[in-house]
């Protein structure tokens, strides 16, 4: 399946203007004994190898870092919030700026989420009827509707390469009834959304739904497919449930969705979280945790994660990791990020961003490399035994 | 005199163990109508061209930038401050990484001051006595003392290449006789501080001080090259005083300083006290401002200075300047830049303070270039102009 996958990327790689290019995904090789499947999804924008790790850089911005310091660590693709960006500096600005990858000069691949689950997090007074979400802005307190169709539209204006229709994310727990309801209240949105999405340069994904019960996973994902989209997201996961519930409700969902379409695991997760996710046939993940985590100074090597902090670090002047080619590690050792760290420097933040950000990317290049070579397990066991390791 | 500066350069270089060097110093020429000069300053861990820039990485870090990012805007050297590094991390954890080049990951020359201003001005029970200076730590209450030998003896732990006298910087306004009074001691201190250094890698710079004192500074100047430094700093300068005066305090000071040495004027200054100064034959300045505007919005432009707040700019989707080879301007619009101002993220301060500190490198730059081609006064014209345009 190389060849195809190859002779495709040199075809779009003979135009200059490929702006009207839809989506497409390719797998490219299968690892014996599980699901995983490793690809090539190709957008307007260029390709992501799969499975791929998008950095959550929501307000157009991943936290302490600069766009030319992602592309450097071997960042593929961004996901931005359509409810952050409508908030500040509002979409009207980013289509004048010619997109959001013109406005915030990343020029690769894009994704954005539709908002819903920050309404439902963020906005203490957000009212969700079947028309769509009302709620009060946090910036200056204006009253803003939501309907399916203007998350549809807010993410045409933005210009993201993969946009996602807007869902409730029920919380957990959540009673079977109202995870019926909302389930079907979101496949009735899908629809809506299905219906608004008219840009064939952007892939509109739907999120499948249902708490944690099989019976609504399996309708949701389902009912999803029938409308059709060009990706599948799982949604609703990583939300307070046990790590065996979510692999069920994940499991479920996945085994209604098509092969040949990419599946994004939303807000997943830890690295163990990510493999055994990839094992079960996940394509795409996003996460706040390696960014949040550098800037309260835990970060991850292969030897385990350190808490820069600790006074240990104060005069350790090895670096992060042995070997690493982040600019922490190249240019610095742990006494110095520890001092920066002690003295509350932004510095400190980027560095140690930059880090856990490397330290997923090479986390999912090895996931790559080992889809097809059998290698997986041996991965995932390495993965399971390095999580008991975390520095207490 | 070109010549004698190449053929000088060419000798270290050929030498792989230059740590033994002294700096050295050389005039390499000179503008007519004035006394700047342009110079090379060779020091153990690289050349500096003069006049130079300093930016402040007072606790061993640019704030919001990395090592990596300040070389590629071009700066040639940075100034510690051996009171913060003394505080935190502490001196023996910078002499265990093998001194500060080593600890903050900073390869190129690097300055440190002794930390005498910083203990009068942050430290509300410091108690100067003829011994020394006697304060009270910020970071844990711990009470320190630091004699002039102790400053020098520090300052030979850190290891930076150029390193300051402990004085007294008088405030403004300043009483005659308070000032003599200090002055006499800041002298008396220069002496004990030459007794204490023996480590020829690192120059020692005496400081004049004198407050805005013509026969102070004049005496101060005359005796402190009497004891006989490695260069010389003019301090108590944009301390409140006005323009008039600092400039007349500095020419007083530097009618008494040898012409074949370097001369350095501590937090010094906008871009126009710059030129004024270098026109008066100072090579070297530090400022905060750069870097301190930046973290406020303040952008520097040679159209003026903008503040990037303004809600002109949140459409903008200019660079901050046209041909601009910063990061921020490279990469980035005024609009994207106003927007991450307006979330409070640190990717702001990071751009932002790297666009200034471009702008103060290819300040000295295009200073270095106008000595000796006689274009040097329009220059200063055309920073007096640009001055009056800054956006109000």
């Amino acid at each position: 399946m190389q060849q195809v996958a190859d002779d495709h990327r040199t075809a779009w790689r003979t135009s200059t203007d490929y702006s009207f290019l839809t989506m497409t995904f390719q797998i490219i090789d299968t690892e014996p004994g599980c699901e995983a499947r490793r690809g090539v999804l190709e957008t307007a924008h260029g390709v992501v190898a799969t499975p791929a790790f998008m950095p959550c850089a929501s307000r157009a911005v991943v936290r302490a870092c600069t766009c030319e310091q992602l592309a450097a660590v071997g960042l593929q693709m961004l996901i931005c919030n359509a409810y952050h960006l409508l908030l500040r500096p509002g979409p009207e600005v980013i289509a004048a700026a010619g997109g959001l990858h013109q406005f915030m000069g990343w020029q690769g691949p894009l994704a954005t989420d539709s908002g819903g689950y920050q309404v439902f997090s963020l906005s203490q007074r957000a009212q969700i009827t079947e028309q769509g979400v009302q709620f009060r802005s946090e910036v200056d307190g204006s009253e803003i509707f939501l309907a399916p169709e203007d998350a549809v539209r807010l993410q045409n204006q933005l210009g993201a390469d993969l946009i996602m229709c807007l869902d409730e994310c029920t919380p957990y727990p959540c009673e079977h009834e109202y995870a019926r309801a909302s389930m079907e209240m979101t496949l009735r949105w899908a629809r809506r959304c299905r219906q608004a999405h008219h840009d064939d340069s952007q892939a509109l994904f739907g999120i499948v739904q249902g708490s944690v019960y099989h019976d609504l996973r399996a309708r949701s994902a389902r009912e999803t497919v029938a409308i059709g989209f060009d990706g599948y997201a799982i949604g609703g996961l990583s939300v307070g449930e046990s790590r065996r519930e979510m692999f069920e409700a994940l499991e479920t969902s996945l085994q209604y969705l098509p092969l040949d379409k990419p599946r994004y695991a939303m807000g997943v997760g830890t690295p163990l979280d990510i493999i055994e996710c990839v094992q079960r046939g996940v394509d795409i993940f996003d996460c706040v945790l390696p960014t949040r985590n550098a800037r309260h100074g835990s970060v991850l090597t292969w030897g385990g994660s350190i808490k820069i902090n600790n006074a240990r670090y104060r005069d350790d002047f090895r670096p992060l990791e042995a070997d690493c080619k982040c600019p922490a590690c190249t240019h610095h050792t742990r006494a110095y990020l520890h001092h920066l760290f002690r003295i509350n420097e932004a510095t400190a933040w980027t560095l140690l961003s930059l880090h856990n950000l490397h330290f997923y990317a090479r986390l999912m290049e090895r996931i790559r490399q080992a889809i097809g070579s059998g290698e997986l397990q041996k991965l995932q066991r390495e993965l399971h035994t390095w999580t008991q390791r975390d520095e207490q």
